[in-house]
């Protein structure tokens, strides 16, 4: 194992579907058994564009879904150290010291944002949502991340944080590694209804902790070819999201290609299509469940990661800040405050 | 004395001259006695146009010669609590959580941060500038500070304050005051160049602290009407700032009307006219630099006034945080999850 420190994470907003899976879960079990791994509950980020009092009450609870799913998934507890980014307040101050390493029109370059306020239902941008790369950076940098995984739309937040890094470096002398993007290799996971990316929100989401029926009913109601009202009518399989997923995660190569050949000639039903489908997906999540059955008789065991995570990053943080203070010579100015002060209640004393 | 709280202070960036006197000191000297007063060195708020590892290098004498000031020029040091703002990082955890109740567009509205980017060589705004308002509202509201002096330049920056604390209150219940604007009463002072605004770097300024032979000689080579190459050329008194400086400083206002009416006759010369400015601003200034010359001999004091004061005003923003993550939910979040961490401990070993 390279000791090199990974960081990866998600906003706690509830359990995790196939298209977290396929987006980034499956890469960090790939990943965290050869670096040091950082697992962040980023629930700062959350209130970006969720800071309602309800949606922070529900930050618990739903840390615990995810880290379970995280675990079910088949990341090693042993092996990765999970924590609650708002119980250390350091990420506050080291997102406040970066600010100034970084200007607003980078920032509005930055792709995706002006999605995530749109799909919030923000009509302008928030501050804290326009600086979403910037706590990122802080998040990343605070525990001295090497290597972060990245997916399609978080690529180009991860290249402000590197530029941030050589800023302060270049600035203040080499504190900081540039951490290196390791790209997903799977692409965006469309929803059950075909629509562009799979969303607990827009309701066409497969949770891993979804039980075998629950799969089996999503998929026979998956949006497929509209033009093909009978099975005999020549289906288009481009764009088409039951065999996207079979795509996915069919591990029968042969089988798939069949099936496509079938469909595009019309001598398959949707049906057998779908069955087949549900069939796929149970397969691939009975191990999923299996394990999270076993975190589940055992709740108390994934806060207790979560606790002892946040203990651990947060000394590891506490550490980072003193450096970073250091370099850039705001210690140093208090301090000389200080001995100055101190030099002068010595005196006064001698003197009385 | 009421015990409202008054939160004011500045950059620390050196010596004060009669511009931030007129714009600001003059207003706090009279006010502090009314209010408890904390004075701010803001040195994060220098970071976001000056992050040099050299700027950084000086602020530990600027604070102290900037404190000088301020005392020097009337400030009682026993109604005074001055705070050095990077020494109190829950300042950097506040002004993240802050982040998210205010927009772009807003923070965009606000006048004076393009001013300071372009003063400041930043051909793009950095984001840490654009946040400006937003940091001030951490300062301001991490003491529940209740009324701010204003000069021209920052009203518009503390009403971002205002709607920061009632955007907070109204999401997460009544934690902080709605500060109140207190307007200074005098206009900006013109540079002695004549040039809008008095400030060191344009080499326009008489500092507070300048002897007597450097106000005269400053006051000597000031700009006044260009047109006015004789003593009996009729001049112009609107918009010349040896005047400008006569209407500020010179009490006996009968002498100024007449001075005013001779200069327009070009019947008094600009000698004359300097000289008495000269002389006035020396008659100003003399129990100023008796003040300064007491604290310089007597100069660890200050840098324990800044210490016990940053103490202080560290314990009061750790207490305001504490409240702030209660309300919002964010330490119910992380002691929920503790909770359940600690049953589990405990049950396990009484298994055990």
């Amino acid at each position: 194992m390279s000791t090199a420190r990974m960081l990866t994470g998600d906003r706690p907003t509830g359990r995790l579907h196939l298209g977290h899976y396929v987006g980034s879960i499956a890469n960090r079990v790939r990943l965290h058994q050869r670096y040091e791994s950082f697992f962040i509950i980023a629930d700062l980020h959350m209130l970006t564009t969720r800071n309602g009092r309800q949606d922070i009450e529900g930050v618990a609870d739903n840390a615990r879904e995810m880290v379970t799913d995280v675990l079910a998934a088949g990341v090693d507890p042993a092996r990765a150290t999970f924590y609650l980014q708002s119980a250390i307040p350091e990420v506050g101050d080291l997102n406040t010291l970066f600010q100034n390493l970084v200007t607003v029109p980078r920032l509005e370059r930055v792709p995706s944002l002006k999605e995530m306020a749109r799909d919030s239902g923000k009509e302008e941008m928030p501050y804290g949502l326009l600086g979403y790369p910037v706590l990122q950076a802080a998040d990343i940098l605070c525990v001295k991340g090497e290597v972060v995984p990245v997916g399609k739309d978080n690529a180009a937040h991860v290249e402000v944080t590197r530029e941030i890094a050589r800023r302060f470096n270049h600035l203040y002398g080499e504190v900081f590694p540039v951490p290196e993007l390791i790209p997903s290799e799977t692409p965006t996971l469309v929803g059950t209804d075909g629509r562009a990316k799979m969303s607990k929100s827009l309701g066409n989401a497969i949770s891993l902790s979804d039980d075998p029926a629950t799969v089996r009913r999503k998929v026979m109601g998956m949006y497929t070819d509209p033009n093909r009202v009978r099975a005999d009518v020549p289906g288009t399989v481009e764009g088409n999201p039951v065999f996207a997923y079979h795509d996915v995660f069919n591990p029968d190569r042969d089988r798939v290609a069949e099936l496509k050949r079938r469909y595009r000639a019309g001598r398959v039903g949707d049906v057998e299509v779908k069955e087949e489908l549900a069939a796929t997906l149970n397969r691939f999540l009975d191990p999923i469940r299996e394990r999270r059955a076993r975190f589940e008789a055992d709740r108390g065991l994934v806060d207790q990661l979560i606790v002892e995570g946040t203990e651990r990053t947060r000394a590891e943080v506490r550490k980072t800040l003193v450096e970073v203070r250091r370099a850039m010579g705001l210690s140093s100015a208090y301090t000389q405050v200080r001995r100055r002060a101190e030099r002068y209640r010595k005196r006064a004393e001698t003197a009385a």
